[in-house]
């Protein structure tokens, strides 16, 4: 018999899986942005930022209602907590898509560098991978699925610290470009910030659906 | 007569004071090795970090457990919402002063260039006193006080603008540092987003005490 707490808990996963979606259109409107050097669709961004900062709201407010109403336990408990967690990073990936718009922005308007972009849309196509993966696995319970977005993390770090690198190098060999190569490092870090959200996501995962706690260092066999 | 969760609640506030308390201690011993140029404080900001990511699962289990055993409602499940957040902006709090580390490790093996580090020092005071005050109005429940936190972050936040454009400026002038340039920024950033967790944990304090969510530009009046 289908308990109540099941369709509520469902509903919570349908809300997350839809500010899931405004995240992912966010982070690739902010990189075809930067990419194509099309200004007008940064304003996109700031657009889908407001619905994910109303999802934000929304699933906030639901989690309440079934802790308040249900008062569940064990693994039930442990999916709505992890449901508050997951809400906070992907409100804060949106965070870091409008971060990007604001360094894109301000990129566009410099003397174009082109040698670190091709590393940067690896990144973000990674950290969207990461995004809809790790959403992915929370819906599905799949905690095997979520140990495999902990490794994609490492991509994204190494990709992270190339662009820093090269970038480092063009701003002293070329002063004129300070500013563009320091956006594109900042751009390059919030892209980074994207991925640690998704890996925070996939370890919610991991607890919500074994009562593990991967997190700082905690083994997980 | 006294109920047993409000003895709960009391607990949980005293974790969350000891993690702040560390917090605190973290981002004065992350400054002090940047000022005083003394690499082996860095290493106490790691040792720090275990503790804090110690308290951060601890406190997340403190919270599941009463959830589980009292099912609360109304403020005290606010309450206790607001303690899973607080605790999890502490620990990206504890982050950021490791980054602040790794960062500074880089600065003080460089060429030194001083110009911004009186500012860092006022961003990093300014940080300390949001982290100590808004747990201080969350222990206490102080809402006037919260508010008065979210102004500090717009302290902040100039201060990183002077930081960033301070450092560009010496980065074109004299290209050899680049390098201790973008340490700076990147340091001047962490700060930045430790403000911005205080502010966070000021708008749970908000909510937890009156219900209403400020977030996203919702009106407190």
């Amino acid at each position: 018999m289908e308990r109540a707490i099941d369709t509520q808990i469902e509903d919570l996963k349908k809300m997350i899986l839809l500010m899931g979606g405004h995240v992912e259109k966010s982070l690739a409107q902010a990189t075809l942005a930067l990419l194509s050097r099309d200004q007008s669709l940064f304003e996109e961004v700031h657009v889908i930022e407001k619905l994910i900062n109303e999802d934000h709201i929304k699933v906030d407010n639901a989690c309440m209602n079934v802790l308040a109403k249900q008062g569940p336990v064990a693994k039930d408990l442990r999916l709505i907590l992890s449901v508050i967690k997951i809400n906070n990073d992907l409100e804060r990936m949106g965070d870091q898509a409008v971060n990007i718009s604001y360094s894109g922005k301000d990129y566009l308007g410099r003397k174009p560098i082109q040698s670190q972009l091709n590393d940067i849309q690896k990144m973000s196509e990674i950290a969207g991978r990461m995004v809809k993966g790790s959403l992915d696995c929370f819906v599905r319970g799949d905690v095997e699925q979520a140990k495999k977005i902990l490794l994609m993390d490492d991509e994204i770090d190494g990709l992270k610290n190339k662009v820093f690198k090269d970038s480092v190098a063009h701003m002293k060999a070329h002063s004129d470009d300070v500013d563009a190569g320091l956006d594109l490092i900042l751009i390059a870090r919030n892209l980074e910030r994207l991925g640690d959200h998704a890996t925070n996501i996939a370890e919610d995962v991991i607890f919500a659906f074994t009562g593990k706690d991967i997190r700082h260092g905690g083994k997980f066999g």
